[in-house]
């Protein structure tokens, strides 16, 4: 029988295993291979015989890594590259220059590199190639408003959109129409060179043009839509002027819209994606069968508020408990995703020791279970804790140390409720930064 | 290959075998049978021979149904009974009464029926045998509040609790503090005659002490705990008089406390669950089976905010279409639960047209996939419907008839919305009253 202290000790490996799977360097490795003269990204490859320079580029947390693992493999073909990655995520490179910026709030020092890379891009030819690293965070880190707006006016209108309740997907609209390399635009400064475009997805579902805004890869969306989006939420009067013109200039033709489907620079890109959640959720599946657990794999893009997706999944956990299905014991049941939390009170936590303090208050009392949400770069929310891991006894030593866990679920406050039932996950930045990841584990029952 | 139309036959029908199989009537026909002199109900007996007279008394929506098919086993040797239900609830019986009474305002005509049912079983004696039949609704139904309670210092009790926050457990302990029949007081009074409880569950899970109040099971709460509740919630000033002094003369022991296990009178109960939301939950999965789908009960205690655990079942829909997993296609996921909706609009809707609704949106444009959610007894919310089923065009189908989902979600508007999409599901009053249905189907995909 697994006692919950076997569960947890389980956990740990399960985790370990599925953070692993999705190290930057680990995945590139994976991917990228020389073969001869040819370099071979998953299943096609590319003749680097008549490529004059390679030409490295990258936006993200995890993108510093990823172009030293890139340097492993090609070294002195590189010709020249910069990749921008946030405060704390750099790493060690010979020939492409690494260069620190603000996350998540766009800073000079990250305008400045984002001017440094279009320019690389700019003056790539035929025969050239160019290597996109992307990964979670490049969004905010190559932040390079169109002619005539300011960083501060990008922000102002971030900042109406949000309290508008503008949802995230309009938000992407109308940042990609604002920018000089978002949606597409990047392939476009890049073209006629080959563009190799690899990936580390921290969107569940990798939906490529929603990663870092898609720099190289077609978007769908229009000046027409962002008009739409600015008049419908009322805020076509309160954006910056500069922003109202960009739009008014793309709405009389005068501004190219970003490159649709069939442009035939997007046809010189070739993407794939090196690692994601799914990647880290089926790593996590194979160290729990190691381990003798009978596995589900529920889904690759949960979402929800976190508190009630943390209830959903206690319900699994009481049904595992209770009736031992969907699964005979024991059990391994793993979500990949992203949850969110609309913030009430004013405690400290993250989405992940939120949904894991909920899931506490669901299967209070309950042997044999935990349940586990871990955010995979290590770092949940303001909090120095990647996460939670709760089991049936969490609620009572909450209360044995003057902790009403309801309460402090109301306040946001798991942080504080979760380390006072030592039930936090700490396990520093662990390099990565794909999905959030959800473990239930029951043991077999006494 | 099953297409959207294949699924939704599909799902009619294993929505059809799901309430047949939760009927209150065939759920007492097969529980409960005379073998000579024998009263078999599930693994246990009564011998009748020396039981004087059986009193039959009841309480619940579907209570009346179950009575009127307790007669067709027992009928003359039934002596008396009484069994309250809601308006429209009401079935034809010949020697068991049946009082329609308001839910879930309790009214005067619910009174006077749980006097009349109080008097019944007082006057039961030891070589008597009380059925008591419950069913959902019947906390309401049988209102009986303590000596110099009136109904309205109840009603205002409960208010102040609802306003202050309370959780349903806390509404609970006080309630059956208040009461004369509720946490087991029902069979105190029926003591010394033997007792068996027949229920029809729909409270997911079947906790005992929940449904209805527990009328005959133990109740762990205290007087202490509902003095700490109203205090705690600062309300021990603001609840009518009569409701302190009660509380008062509890804590003093001048009041017996509610019954504890172990009691006396709470030995000679036999309780059967004859129906619940599992129950219901196997049956649609059985008939999935039989239609050829790939199976899976996930929980069947499912809670959590409705809108979210839409989303929460949208994510597995994705994944069943883009990975086919957890289930190889065609794949029917089920469960069992009740969910809970935080009205902050003005619209019109029900917690399983506001799960569907929210559904819709996570499987926008995806093809061979039907999300339902369906309130057993036929009603959910103050509407016709009985919840909502939506699929890959539902999305599309509302904003051409001009409806915008995301608005109508956030003005807990899905009624109107499911409406025009054609997406409501309507059966009428069904008869029964267990946990609702959420049902996922995923056919083939080309």
């Amino acid at each position: 029988m697994k006692r919950t202290t076997d569960l947890r000790g389980d956990l740990s490996r399960i985790n370990k295993a599925a953070i692993a799977a999705v190290d930057p360097v680990t995945c590139l490795q994976r991917a990228v291979r020389l073969e001869g003269s040819r370099l071979v990204v998953g299943d096609r490859s590319v003749d680097l015989s008549p490529i004059e320079r390679i030409i490295v580029v990258g936006m993200g947390k995890a993108s510093a890594r990823m172009a030293a693992a890139l340097e492993g493999i090609l070294s002195e073909r590189i010709s020249c590259g910069l990749v921008v990655t946030a405060d704390g995520y750099a790493a060690p490179t010979e020939r492409v220059t690494i260069v620190c910026a603000a996350h998540p709030i766009p800073d000079a020092r990250g305008l400045a590199a984002a001017e440094r890379i279009a320019s690389l891009v700019d003056g790539a030819g035929e025969n050239d190639l160019v290597i996109v690293l992307i990964s979670g965070g490049g969004s905010a880190l190559l932040s390079l408003p169109a002619p005539g707006i300011e960083l501060d006016d990008l922000s102002k209108v971030n900042e109406l959109l949000l309290r508008s309740g503008a949802r995230i997907q309009e938000m992407n609209t109308v940042r990609k129409h604002l920018s000089q390399v978002k949606g597409g635009q990047l392939a476009c400064r890049a073209f006629p060179a080959q563009v190799i475009t690899l990936i580390l997805s921290d969107v569940p579902g990798d939906p490529l043009n929603a990663i870092a805004s898609g720099p190289t890869v077609a978007d769908p969306t229009t000046f027409q839509q962002v008009e739409r989006i600015l008049r419908g939420r009322r805020l076509w009067d309160s954006v910056p002027s500069s922003v109202r013109a960009r739009i008014e200039g793309g709405l009389r033709g005068e501004i190219d819209e970003t490159p649709k489907p069939g442009d035939p620079a997007l046809q010189r890109v070739n993407t794939a994606v090196i690692g994601s959640g799914a990647l880290a959720a089926e790593a996590a599946l194979a160290e729990g069968e190691r381990l003798g657990y009978n596995t589900l794999l529920l889904s690759t893009t949960l979402e929800g508020e976190a508190r009630e997706v943390g209830r959903v999944l206690a319900s699994l956990a009481r049904e595992e408990v209770r009736h031992q299905r969907p699964l005979p014991l024991p059990a391994l049941i793993i979500a990949a995703g992203e949850t969110t939390v609309a913030v009430k009170g004013d405690g400290k936590g993250g989405r992940n020791q939120e949904l894991a303090l909920a899931a506490a208050l669901g299967i209070e009392g309950l042997p044999g279970v935990v349940i586990c949400s871990l955010g995979t770069d290590g770092r949940d929310g303001p909090t120095d804790a990647a996460g939670g891991a709760v089991d049936g006894g969490t609620v009572g030593r909450m209360r044995e140390r003057g902790i009403d866990p309801e309460e402090y679920l109301e306040q946001n406050n798991s942080y504080k409720a979760l380390e006072e039932a030592r039930d936090l996950i700490v396990t520093g930045p662990t390099g990565t930064n794909v999905a959030d990841l959800c473990l239930i584990l029951v043991g077999k029952q006494e």
